[in-house]
């Protein structure tokens, strides 16, 4: 069963907006065992939205629409559906209910171009969004399915996770699609293929590989598809037990999509505690870790070092280091990580200082210098890396190094 | 001069990767003054590629492809394009050399896979990418310009910036694009709306407006496109001079992208510094504010404070605070703050300290409580806001807040 993606919006073409909603939409149609044949990005205009419409209909069974159904003018997706169906618009109670509902929630007066997102073409299904206004609509034509929903992320993954999905499932019949992750680190992704060249091409036909290259780690990712569950899943269990021989060394988990996520399963399994003292990442190796719910477990804390005086002033980095070594030496990230340990009360400590760039670089310090050290209460390790010149994928790069170099010790010491 | 761009690559359907190329390539070509008509998503599909390109070429001047150029099995763009323009593969000598600096510079030997990447169709022109093995490939076919490039972000950025974007400049002739953003705060989409239609009805043709809703603010985005530069900055110029009238009170800020870029360009003009110390934001605040290039012109450092004992031991809130008012309090996230500008030595501190989510939820405080505090030298205010039961928004409105909240006190302090 194919579906079509149709994301509207001037502000995802103009790039000042990512399109998130693609991949969202994506990741829970695949785990349904549907298959997402492409994705169009198309600007609020009429005649777009229908030619991609009907094109996407000539090809896929499911076409699902997102965006253009705000209060504002630039807004033409519904009156475009309405006028593609043949339809006209028709005030819904319900949605209107709902409206009204949030409205009172937030003690604003009820406005004439909010009434009118309560309006939906009369041939379609109202899905009721409760977290937002404009509510999904959902049409049956000629055999197939097109659905519009708001663009608004978290109001559309509401409504696909409770509504859609669920609608789509009872109203196809799909294959059962696994999905297998590995993470790999320290090959690159033309070495790991010629390894595993031979494992590759004797997979069985229902398996799929996928190559998915991230900042310093590459994702091995089987997808098994068919109607027979237990096959498929002893056909990838056989896959990843063929991988180990080949290429074991480098697998740094399973089931897993990032490294962050392989901190904390790692980190809780041990019942180990972890703190990070952070110069160049600016506080970004704390917030992957916490932006996954559990990060409590066993992260106790940070401290972002922007400064020699905080370097010195709270995680005790002595200033005879910061003067005589400079900030981004192994001996200054050494007593980083081993400050944080002792400041912040945790049995593993990350620290990174380095030069994210565009300036700070020195003679023998160039852009993208950085120093990551893990502390534990048996040791210290640093290690020196150069990320290039470009300042997010430095921050980025460091980051999972960070995460690859604790797991690293982890294995070692628990 | 209009523009599609192809995006290829299996992980962006399955949607384990967030497609931010497409948003990357938008945005530079939007500044070029190039329309970009579509963006297209599809597998790593022989027939797929083939369609799209096809039908791209039937409604857009250039098209601008992605992703499928690396040495593994499931890469098939090259070939696709070349059998696409009835041509061959040959070894280019230039690509082959910078593979082998590439190779030489890490110090391992060249594979025959890595070493094929050399190769492109004889009909297009090798556009060498110095930042890695895939080279991009530039057509020429009636009249008409199909760009490949690697889906890899920095190498298809860079390429896009130094080549792609000069070249097609050189080759078409563009309109004038002008854009301005204003940043509009404490107001929602559909009220703004409400109170700006008279005026919005009133732009000239030549403008177009755009709303983006963000975590917590609207951007509204004035686009001017034309032959005449001078005309179009004074149409601009007009337009946000009438919008002060209206909602002069909401605006706070004009020409950024986002509320960090805004911190960053107020506390640098007022020659002020800055401290953070978060405890359910987890690392976000900083992580935003140091992703820009010279944010340690006035960023301090900050402090993660995950458990209550790095509360009391590093930030230095009071114990009886913490044990009468609990760690999500007033009374806390003002200690919170004033703990930071103590201990980091800023003249400004922000504090954060919630309940994130799923779980942490009191009788009284429900998931997405967040207490927000900014303290100066003058004074400490903070607020209390409930964002809703989703992890990573409540973390990314809390730090939106938090910004909103320091700007608001400069606002009134400097």
């Amino acid at each position: 069963m194919y579906v079509s993606i149709i994301n509207i919006g001037d502000e995802l073409l103009i790039g000042q907006v990512v399109n998130t909603n693609a991949s969202n939409m994506s990741r829970m149609l695949i785990a349904a065992g549907m298959d997402v044949r492409e994705v169009v990005t198309i600007a609020d205009d009429a005649a777009a939205i229908r030619s991609n419409l009907e094109r996407s209909l000539s090809h896929s069974d499911v076409v699902l629409i997102t965006g253009g159904l705000g209060p504002t003018k630039d807004d033409i997706t519904k009156t475009t559906l309405c006028d593609f169906f043949h339809s006209h618009l028709v005030e819904n109670a319900e949605a209107l209910a709902n409206i009204q509902r949030i409205f009172d929630e937030k003690g604003f007066p009820l406005t004439d171009v909010n009434r009118q997102q309560s309006w939906v073409p009369e041939c379609c299904t109202m899905v009721n969004n409760v977290l937002g206004t404009a509510p999904g609509m959902w049409f049956e034509h000629e055999g197939k399915v097109v659905v519009s929903l708001p663009g608004v992320p978290f109001e559309m993954i509401n409504l696909m996770e409770t509504e859609i999905v669920p609608r789509l499932q009872a109203y196809f019949k799909t294959d059962y699609i696994l999905n297998k992750n590995i993470l790999v680190q320290g090959i690159g992704e033309s070495f790991l293929s010629d390894r595993i060249e031979h494992w590759e091409l004797a997979l069985p036909k229902t398996i799929r590989l996928a190559y998915l290259p991230q900042a310093g780690m590459v994702k091995l990712r089987l997808t098994a598809r068919g109607t027979d569950k237990n096959l498929l899943q002893n056909q990838i269990d056989e896959a990843v037990k063929g991988l180990y021989p080949l290429a074991g060394e480098f697998i740094v988990g399973e089931d897993l999509e990032s490294l962050p996520e392989l901190v904390a399963y790692r980190m809780k399994k041990a019942h180990k505690t972890l703190a990070t003292a952070e110069s160049c990442t600016g506080g970004t190796i704390a917030s992957k870790l916490t932006a996954l719910a559990g990060a409590s477990d066993y992260f106790k804390g940070g401290v972002v070092s922007y400064t020699n005086e905080v370097k010195n002033g709270v995680l005790g980095v002595k200033s005879a280091t910061l003067e005589h070594h400079t900030a981004v030496s192994e001996e200054t990230v050494r007593e980083m990580a081993e400050g944080a340990r002792r400041v912040l009360g945790a049995d593993y400590a990350i620290a990174t200082t380095g030069i994210a760039g565009p300036s700070g670089a020195t003679p023998t310090q160039p852009v993208g210098t950085v120093w990551i050290a893990v502390a534990s209460e048996k040791e210290t390790i640093a290690i020196c890396k150069c990320f290039g010149s470009d300042r997010l994928r430095t921050i980025e790069r460091a980051a999972n190094e960070s995460y690859s170099l604790l797991i690293k010790q982890l294995t070692k010491e628990v």
